[in-house]
């Protein structure tokens, strides 16, 4: 089986490559980046210097896709445009871009700005979240909406607890390395001397795009607060919720929600989880406190992995009938 | 008018070294560490070789305190075994220790796990947050009790939201430097391989010693979430609260309260501060959002200054008289 | 064929746990610890949580060692005392400590301040540089002394300029992650508050203990000064010595010399390695500029994984039979 | 006495601002900046927010400069369109980029491909490093060409060695936090998630536009290598030079040398500094260590201030006859 990545160059892309690099049934064929067309790969990622996949030759966009999966790592709008041909082609196509992510096109243009994606396309779409939305599902997909980051650990906080503790009131306090902003954005507060020492909201208030994926996948309306921190990679949500249920109750809904999920990990209440405990891994670990009216779910990922890349190689390992930890296997980079 | 610093080779303790060095209305006469007696204050911190302080010799505890103004930054359950006779001696104490800040004791002995200090002490004690407490109460204080570093940026934040528009239902969700550890932890997890490149939760659940703290100078009870983030220095507390005021409505409420407050900095809704804004700094900016039912307030301080030395040299400058600022004028390390 | 690991808790433990972990021909089987003793090693490295080997639980050192091959990751001193009942037994033993680095016992006494492992021994010990010694040495030992992290990053970069063009003059100024002071180092030094934002020389002079490694490896002595960095891993050497050879001569030697090394990239001059480049890989990158007078080598490794736990398992792999890389395949984590 | 900031908003700009505020002698009443003309001077450093500094309003460059003393922080090449202006209406300038610092005007050309400054305007230029200069000749300067950042660190190391030991062969490995790139670059690799966790050495061979410089200050060739660290400020450079003098006699030689120097601290063999201990400060810390037959100096500034804006303000104390630390004085921020 082979595997084309459109848009390689960028952090979801070059994770994709690291990856599949060690995946033992599919095979990266194509590279695709327009900024590095004509070049081998490992020019954009030296840590691919030496391997096979480094010396790859990446191609211009828009050329023939000739790779039986196709994963496009572009940004928003990008998808939308070459998703139907490449269906029509046979191929099955693994979104990292929110182009497909919502079913409710209200909400999309009020929050990226621009028309939704043809509802034929949107019809075929299954969003990419293995654990919440079920295997079945997926593995009959041939068009998969990846995730957002931030919407990942926090709606595998957030959706067991709500649908059996009808948790309310959520708060969700979130804190992103900066690898989360992606490898283009120039602005200075991504340079160094200024976002290192620094802690640094935005889209304080509820206006961040993820807001909207995550009561979708949750069923409850929350609000959402993102931070970077001085780190390159992992996200760690701090959910807040009411509910009267004990931390017991709420670690036993989680564990037994997650029993046949080969990537959540569902720790012990006092053994809070650190992003460092899933640098480079695709697991995601939770654990809950309770007060006896708020419960707090503290939930880590790396943003790149779970976040990102690594549950759409999860979504085509369910999709290709391999092994659900195919490629993914073993824990992150410590320390 | 002289000052000595007990417990000068801490973290706190070399703050207030540092920035005393640099006030014009006194004199720092002794330096008291007990790993550094016998040596120059410059021995420990290295950013003082060249400087009249950093030659000074450090003295053992225990000695006699000749200086009029006594800062003390031990441990807690240190101050309230000398505070007494220092006072006697008719020396004004600045205590950055928790002892004397609760005046609940059964809070005391529940959060610190031991006997709170006697009666008569803890009575003589004005806690030191001058725009909560107010000026005149300070000024005529012989002991000051010197807030908590989270306690600081959070209060700040909220008192005046309790006060005027009942803010309740409050979550602090804080994110701290590792400095706010101290220099004498020696746990794995403070170390940088291990710290670096990672957030990390702690006291999950409502346990930390900060919040009766909280509690008691905002009047309503709080859920706080200490995180440590990879940054030496900087707090930011992201306080949520119900309210149905709007932004406008909060961040003129703050203005207000804070008019001749001249460390306290209110943004605009939307100009959200970060830590390094105030690092080096005694400054507290704040900012709010509001969704038409939550209030989220935004606050960073320097946690070793406004959080520590730095409101303990306020705290003093208002007792002897001095300007309100010196000493702390200037902005912050940038970047 | 299984395998042992001792003193897996360590940060070079751990690495070969992790890499280990994905290795195709060899099973983990037993991992001592006496601080983890009883427990699952997934309590020491949350991020092999939910993985089968973070299942294992360790043993107390003491024990019977079943397994076939036995990696030993302990303080100095320690591989020297149970080496020779491991090989007794039968058993392959891959020693990541200085024990059997040095064949100068006099200056193994001077820099390890120890007396040094039994002749029969380090007779029997072969010095696992597979790129400089050769693989079929290797194939044939049965005690591995495997090289300090510093060393392979220097020996790497320098002894094919030494042995074809007669470098001399050399000195090596290298900058080391924090990770190369193991777990256990305690100093205040190591704490995150003090080591960030902070470049630290040590054993400036010459005093450090891979001196006389480096020297033994590439046959003339060095001026070596290292320096600690505000990261978690990687080393980058940059390494200086008398030649006129011009950088594209020198390049061509490293070219030629490492024909069939997998894991070193020779670069082009100008385009210079970065430590991120090799970050969690095995791979060292070299480039080489020159002056016509002096030429400069810059070197970088990853020091847990070709500094340590990766280049352990190379020569496991070669003494074993398995391909040279296996376990070890692909590039580094980027960003 | 009034002064006038050109090009504050970049970093060195922004520390002029930080540590003038603080000048007991002069008042900053201009401040020009064409991206933030019209707007306050905090909306570009959040860390004045509060302070009279920060509410001073920026002008555009190309008006008139009413001040009595000019600083002129921009980029290479604007200084010398301006200065013969700014002289001829009676100003001090002192310049914080290159344009007047090289008197040999063929270096000048090669290595900053830009014609040389008018002969006549060199001719009255100062080179500002009062250490080797004397306080004479900057006391009667009107023209200040203030030194660059790695040229401080290596001259003040050097010079004395070179002079009094003849020094020779010399190499300068030198570490730089990232702020030295300036405010103004947004290639890749200055953002936080590609420069994090890495060392990345660059003009690798000799080509660095600093090297011209040192060599004239110290009147010796150098091999001079800079590296980027991932920190915010700071340079420690390591220089190797050949002598047979012991660290005892450079020690001694260093400290008759910088006798009078209140910003050089020399510190004993084994007292290695490191740049946290010039964090934010005016100071530079020396430190040699010798094999007989190598001296190895370590040298450490924050290269913001002594390397930048606190060098200027030092010329400027000389200039108007204040005391030679007025606004400098105190330590750096530690930890």
């Amino acid at each position: 089986m082979t595997v084309a990545i459109v848009g390689v160059t960028g952090y979801g892309g070059g994770e994709l490559a690291r990856l599949l690099a060690r995946h033992p049934g599919v095979e990266v064929t194509q590279v695709i980046s327009d900024s590095s067309a004509g070049k081998p790969l490992a020019s954009a990622f030296p840590g691919l210097a030496g391997t096979k996949l480094g010396a790859l030759i990446c191609e211009k966009k828009g050329g023939e896709i000739t790779a039986d999966v196709v994963f496009l790592a572009q940004e928003n709008g990008y998808a939308m445009t070459v998703a139907g041909a490449l269906l029509a082609a046979g191929k099955r196509v693994i979104d990292l871009s929110a182009d497909f992510r919502l079913t409710d096109t209200a909400a999309w243009e009020k929050f990226y700005k621009m028309p939704p994606a043809a509802p034929e396309l949107l019809a075929q779409a299954v969003y990419g979240m293995p654990e919440l939305v079920g295997k079945e599902k997926i593995a009959s997909a041939r068009l998969i909406a990846n995730p957002g980051c931030y919407v990942t650990a926090s709606s595998l906080a957030l959706a067991p607890l709500v649908k059996h503790h009808g948790l309310s009131g959520i708060i969700i306090d979130a804190k992103s390395g900066v690898s989360g902003a992606g490898r283009s954005k120039s602005d200075t507060i991504y340079r160094y001397a200024e976002m290192n020492e620094t802690v640094r909201p935005y889209a304080v208030g509820g206006g961040h795009r993820h807001t909207p994926e995550i009561a979708q996948n949750i069923g409850a309306s929350v609000l959402f607060t993102p931070h970077l921190v001085p780190m390159t990679r992992g996200i760690l949500a701090t959910c807040y919720g009411s509910t009267n249920a004990s931390a017991a109750e709420l670690t036993e809904t989680l564990k037994q929600f997650y029993a046949d999920a080969p990537f959540v990990v569902v720790r012990e209440p006092g053994d809070w989880p650190s992003t460092k405990d899933v640098a480079g891994s695709n697991f995601c670990h939770l654990a809950v406190a309770s007060t006896g009216e708020q419960a707090i779910v503290v939930s880590v990922i790396d943003n790149l992995v779970k976040g990102a890349a690594g549950q759409a190689i999860h979504n085509m390992n369910i999709m290709l009938g391999f092994d659900e930890t195919a490629g993914l296997e073993g824990g992150g980079l410590w320390p």
